[in-house]
């Protein structure tokens, strides 16, 4: 694992949270890891200016902040509410210096069965929130979610339904996130990522493995590079082949890496990402 | 709740798999339920030949048997075995008196990566089921499971896909299971519902509603219907107007309502299934 192997990688901070943002910038210089992807909770209990310094100071490049979204209340009020912390996540995404906030667009209101209408509440707030973050150097990346969060989480299941939203409205201000987690079993995904490289709405790259049983709740359950059924060298040749030079980052919600120490788990983690996504499969023993 | 409400309705045997069969067939004929769909398992446990009698005695109808499938093994000895184990669950299907039998198609071989292999293993094996099932007077219907299923259990996805493999046979022999569960999340679906039903592919429509959160391994969470985020009356209605009039079965699997009394739990299924599939929605008080 050398530098160069690890140029593009980027770590996002979810993936090791029981690193307190001082420990994770140390961790990154000592690996040599160049990116981070960082979230609004932790960088808010830092600080945000002050995390701000402490990336900028460690040469850290600030892949994205996770994340806005959750834009389908129906009620006004909150709906309000929903637009002035997403500006907020804007804010801080400039500070911080990252060109892009992730959006998770939330799930069905309660009682309410209508996916359509939901979809249609966050094209409503996009076109409110995109030349807001256009303004501040901030691109929107429309994250689909699997369709098993549809209900609860993200109403956007889909890079095809991401993309529909996203084109409504200029480059700049609406792309999309490709996780391969998200999207891995989607025969449609690849064609639609070609779309999005056309488009110029890749926003942002990420990595998790796909492993079973899923844990209760199915929140937690990302599964480390290398351990599940996702083809990782495949979905980069997608994006790839659609434009995309930028960051990838790893992103894991996983009960078990968490429980570890968080600086092996960093290490382990870039180790599988050279492994599995960057050396040629042959070098890989496969 | 009065029996013509109830002559579309169909109980399958999993909703409320604590009723020995005699105990099922005789619930059904005290509540009115005409239409019942049965599983290998329990069906054999008591011998196919008694259940045909019995099922036939009590004046059901058996409109589905499940379940077929899991063609997706690369070893050819298990792929020999596959088949001979789907040809027998083709003829428990004719000697059961049922014309659709419901495959579940099968994940990923331990350690592959290769959705697109597995999808393609499946086509093979109904190139030879196709023709045994239509001699015998039997249509396979292909099941498209949840994305969250497609490692482990199911690499068809989608409608859309299970479609793409039903079509290179002809629509006797094969066709697909539209489960609201399954699908209520995908956008394409409706579409996909029409296409199917201009083939003559919709051999069965199932309904199961969602409710979260998902219990661990996601595989009993399936909710009683109203209690989750699907429109039943909507499905209903695009699986009508794809020109369908069969029975509409309820499968659930759900570790709350199995430990329950299982006559009570058909009863309140079917006053379910009345209250938000077959009346008016004004009717229902919303």
């Amino acid at each position: 694992m050398n530098d160069q192997e690890l140029s593009r990688f980027s770590i996002n901070q979810m993936t090791v949270k029981q690193l307190p943002l001082p420990e994770l910038a140390e961790a990154c210089r000592e690996l040599g890891v160049g990116g981070v992807g960082l979230w609004r909770e932790p960088v808010q209990a830092y600080g945000v200016e002050a995390a701000a310094k402490l990336v900028r100071d460690a040469g850290l490049t600030v892949t994205t902040l996770c994340r806005g979204g959750f834009l389908t209340a129906i009620d006004p009020v909150e709906r309000v509410g929903a637009l002035d912390d997403n500006r907020a996540a804007i804010d801080e995404a400039a500070t911080l210096g990252t060109d892009t906030l992730v959006l998770v667009s939330g799930g069905l209101p309660a009682g309410s069965k209508d996916l359509h209408g939901a979809r249609e509440r966050i094209a409503d707030a996009l076109a409110v929130l995109g030349p807001y973050a256009a303004e501040r150097g901030v691109r929107l990346a429309i994250e689909p979610l699997h369709p098993m969060y549809a209900a609860d989480r993200c109403v956007v299941s889909t890079l095809a339904q991401a993309l529909d939203l996203a084109e409504r409205f200029p480059a700049d201000q609406v792309g999309v996130t490709v996780d391969t987690y998200h999207i891995w079993w989607d025969d449609r995904a690849p064609e639609q990522i070609a779309r999005a490289g056309a488009g110029g709405r890749i926003h942002t790259f990420q990595l998790a493995d796909w492993t079973t049983p899923l844990p209760v709740g199915v929140l937690n359950g990302r599964g480390q590079i290398g351990d599940g059924a996702i083809d990782m060298r495949q979905w980069k040749g997608y994006v790839e082949a659609a434009g995309y030079t930028g960051h990838i980052e790893v992103e894991l919600f996983n009960e078990g890496l968490w429980a570890r120490d968080g600086r092996e788990v960093l290490a382990e983690t870039a180790e599988r990402f050279v492994e599995h996504a960057i050396r040629p499969a042959a070098y890989a023993g496969r």
